[in-house]
């Protein structure tokens, strides 16, 4: 049975005594929030803090500091997540998890992951202040890489006991240079499967994060819960022609780059297809990219998400024949590596209910919802029972620095987390 | 009048009495050209001696080594054009040049440029062994960087008086290293506008070449008279978008790769409107190049060719029109900045007309046609009265380690080269 300690008489009172009028303090989570958000700070507005960056790094040391400064007892893990622990007073309790990441895209925002730790900080000061005793240990935790600088979601993966030699040695920049930047965190490669923790000590894990998309902002709605993470599937999808002069007669080009074109212009249209599918088209790798020469090798590195399993699959065979219809219409060879896969990750029944039960005990608006983004809850969830709460995110614009919530969402986010941790505390 | 001295009584004759049967030492233009195609070999056959590189000097050091064993007088200018030269008895008299250029793209062939060179050495020596007295200077010439690693047609360019400040500051690669890579050579960047020549020093230019196309090939034909090289227009158009995370909602979209996709898409149409022309995108440069990033900005390289001038401004009218279609359609901005422009060439008429005689003469077939490929003859033909004579390229595959001609068509472009000299003697 939870308890509640009297901060004054130390005499214990059950949970259900908490006032649903119980808010984090928000001015301190501000404060927090404006430290944080200048490190790394960049002159248009954003924050540039990727993964093991000098920035990154700071931003850790910044966490660690607050953690330590408060007296939360500090957690570090094989694969550089960092948690701060209130411990229970029950010795033998398991662990709930609040947590998102610092670490940010190259040119990002200052709310993406940020205000997820933020808020986790306040709410184990908050409850910590209102004398609870919680009969779980909360820890709020930062994970590592979750933007993937080097590897998208490393942090939960490891917690989760989901990394391969693959990942390490399949770095999104030079492996050697992940390698060193990880040691300058003094962790090792060969070591980083040992962050896995034993999912019986955990009972769960939150995590607040702005939307990322506009339903929210669009619809006035103060609180989104997701039902879950759509899937997704990374390709390089290289078209292989022949380098020849560009003044060569038409017929005898071989052009990979046509065939490249041919690809976008048709998978751009594979939404319409597959409704509620999303595609992006990131980068072309063109060889060798002379003016005056034809390509050779063109390579498109995309994605396909969607939310239903059978679609996405059924997207990922188009990807496959579109790439083969374009190779056949130009004379080229065709390699389809789909180089990343995130299978459709759903969030726990009863913390979805939970969540919605705080929304209207605090009087927020709120709905159920798909993350189209990928977060650490999506690993999380296969683990551990994990809720993802959304705040909204101003036009749906994020990883840019005009990224924007008003500090009001922020607020209410926070006070959801406190309250769904409260109720927890029931359960 | 031109004259002819008998090798072995001294007695002049005049040019009428040169057999139409001298011909050059097929073999050792071979061996000529067996050991230069050493120089830079690639695994795959073919062969990288970029302008400036390591290799690009092995194979200006193996020329002038020639030229000097052989006993030509060198001559060198400001922009690293190798000169060798066989004086005329006539001190006062002009020059004719006879050349084409050592350096390759970074994986090309053996006979592009180095053919020019071979032919043109063979004919100094085959000239002076026959006891021919010529009334011009004969000078094989290697001009730097035709192919452009740096700069297109460098050598050419600074020959003629071309060359700006533009041409230094505006490097391909890195300006800094342009100039160091010159400061190897002894050239200062300062310096190369005094390459130029006075063109009344000048009796004309001759350029043999292999044609980069497959007309030559493709209708037996022996010999191509080049009438005009086609000129061309360099562009880097950018669409300029926004960068937010991939799952970012499409309506709020704005996809700088779409508009260069439907760029691209459209553009490659353009020699079906403008016929004769020709299109090729050479590379895109996306940024920031994430797979779940929109990306922000992607810049086509790009060029059309037209041999007839009207058509030309018409494509380089149709490439802004379309970019800034795509741009609209997409929510984008975009930048044409035209990189480079070469005005249609025309080669010299009475050239022409010598180089048909030559051929009916050594009763090899010919035809008339257009260079769709750049060369240094069109930056003399402005100059000087400039003639290139095309021999088959086989399947027009040239750029490419597959880059063939027969060797039977090198001696028989090396026969025209020689006659043409001899007929110009005459003149």
């Amino acid at each position: 049975m939870p308890i509640v300690a009297d901060n004054h008489s130390g005499i214990e009172k059950s949970v259900p005594m908490i006032p649903s009028t119980l808010k984090v303090n928000s001015n301190r989570m501000l404060a927090h929030f404006e430290e944080l958000s200048m490190i790394g700070a960049t002159a248009l507005g954003g924050v540039a803090r990727p993964a093991l960056s000098n920035e990154d790094l700071r931003a850790r040391t910044w966490l660690v500091e607050r953690l330590e400064g408060y007296g939360f007892e500090l957690r570090d893990d094989a694969v550089g997540n960092i948690g701060g622990i209130l411990r229970s007073t029950t010795p033998q309790a398991k662990t709930l998890l609040v947590g998102s990441h610092l670490d940010t895209t190259l040119n990002g925002g200052k709310y993406d992951g940020s205000i997820g730790i933020i808020a986790g900080l306040e709410c184990m000061l908050t409850v910590r202040e209102a004398g609870i005793a919680l009969p779980f240990h909360l820890e709020v935790i930062d994970f590592t890489d979750e933007e993937g600088s080097w590897q998208s979601l490393f942090g939960s993966m490891g917690l989760t006991g989901r990394l391969s030699d693959e990942h390490i040695n399949d770095s999104k920049q030079d492996n050697a240079a992940f390698r060193a930047a990880l040691l300058r965190l003094g962790l090792y490669a060969s070591e980083v499967r040992e962050a896995r923790r034993d999912p019986t000590t955990l009972r769960g894990y939150l995590e607040l994060h702005i939307e990322q998309g506009d339903l929210l902002d669009r619809t006035r709605t103060q609180i989104g819960i997701v039902t879950r993470v759509i899937g997704r599937s990374n390709f390089r999808v290289t078209f292989q022609g022949e380098a020849v002069h560009a003044a060569t007669n038409c017929s005898r080009k071989r052009d990979a780059l046509q065939g490249a074109t041919c690809f976008m212009t048709k998978v751009y249209n594979l939404p319409t297809q597959c409704v509620g599918g999303m595609v992006n088209c990131g980068n072309v790798d063109v060889q060798p990219g002379i003016t005056t020469i034809v390509p050779a090798t063109a390579t498109v590195h995309m994605e396909v998400r969607h939310p239903d399993p059978d679609q996405l699959a059924m997207m990922e065979q188009l990807v496959h024949d579109t790439a083969e219809q374009c190779a056949g219409a130009h004379g080229l060879s065709v390699q389809v590596r789909r180089t990343l896969h995130r299978e459709v990750a759903h969030m726990d029944e009863r913390l979805m209910q939970v969540v919605a039960e705080v929304c209207e005990q605090q009087q927020l608006s709120y709905t159920h919802m798909f993350s189209n983004a990928g977060h650490d809850a999506q690993i999380m969830a296969g683990f551990t029972p994990s809720a993802l709460i959304f705040i909204p995110c101003k036009d749906g614009i994020s990883m840019n620095p005009k990224e924007y919530t008003d500090w009001e969402n922020v607020e209410n986010g926070a006070n959801v987390l406190l309250h769904t941790i409260l109720r927890l505390a029931m359960d």
